[in-house]
């Protein structure tokens, strides 16, 4: 659920034999928790694919996808990103056990694979311990979080009441509905729209 | 308020001319959000040198921090971890504007330096563009989130009133006070204790 994206201009690689590596495109942590199920993976794999962090050929910035430009996936799979801290000792519990997370994992690059293309998308040792070199092009990172868990289906839940709401008072006649529309964003949701209408920032060097 | 940390055990360097190095130590990326607070920053600084995402002598893991180690820490700003998704568009207008946000970044390296050996705290140049090298060992990367916010003052506002309806039900008796006290974890404060009382995973290798 909680995965970590860095973007990559040049390289890439995993431990010091060589384990995996990429060039240009981006090094994947992912951090599966334990209530995440196959939406989630779902989710993540067209963020990843989709997500447009490079710029194009004019030089625009958080214009192109990893898909649009012909790039590289290096997964890596990264329980840690699933700490919770009891005072400052991190504690994995919400980390979904290594069993059942690894064939998750696959299916999270079985699932990459089929959506884009198999060749260009690379994973590491699942479980192993490895020195990941990573060559942080910005540096540009970005946290994804997939929409789904307990908090988020109430959220979700709520939500479906509030649209239910905005469309009986639609019924009635179409005022507030915009209004409406904006209270509805939700801070567990990264996807969610920022409700705002000007997006000076998006062009904003790193 | 989003922290990325990378633990590093021979290298991390800034740029091609080497602004900046360390060997043994957290590659910290700072991300500040427009309502972050010297609150914020006090949390993160603690928690930064303080988290133990290292191992003893005897190789027993999580058990020494930065501080513990004598270790170093590069921070990084990084406002991309700041990013919304518009669609696949990430827009940084959560990110507190990089005139601001120079200050503040500025304070917490200060606070960071004056609590720990200001020798052992490096820094990049803020918003340069730069390559980001880390070898991240493990890998372990951890997220850290400072507690405040207009969504978690809401949810601290509610905890404090749990607290305050526990303590009118203590008053009374001391019934009930153990669940409510679990009741009171927030899925925003990544500090908030586990609930779990074995610790059986945190013994885990990446």
């Amino acid at each position: 659920r909680f995965v970590n994206v860095s973007r990559i201009t040049r390289k890439c690689k995993l431990g010091e034999e060589q384990v995996s590596s990429i060039g240009r495109g981006l090094c994947v942590l992912l951090g599966i928790s334990v209530d995440d199920t196959p939406r989630d993976a779902e989710y993540i794999v067209r963020k990843i694919l989709s997500l447009r962090l490079f710029e194009d050929e004019s030089g625009r910035s958080w214009s192109r996808s990893v898909m649009d430009g012909n790039l590289e996936v290096l997964c890596v799979s990264q329980f840690t990103l699933q700490c919770v801290l009891k005072g400052n000792k991190p504690d994995f519990h919400c980390a979904m056990p290594a069993e059942l997370a690894q064939p998750f994992y696959n299916s999270i690059l079985e699932d990459m694979r089929s959506a884009y293309k198999p060749e260009l998308v690379k994973d590491g040792k699942f479980g192993a311990f490895m020195q990941v070199h990573i060559q942080n092009d910005g540096p540009v990172t970005v946290e994804l979080t997939s929409p789904s868990s307990l908090t988020d289906l109430k959220q979700m839940a709520k939500q479906e009441k509030q649209q239910q709401r905005k469309e009986k008072t639609r019924a009635k006649g179409p005022a507030e509905s915009g209004r409406e529309k904006g209270s509805q964003r939700s801070r567990q949701d990264p996807s969610a729209s920022s409700g705002a209408e000007g997006d000076v920032s998006s062009e904003r060097e790193p």
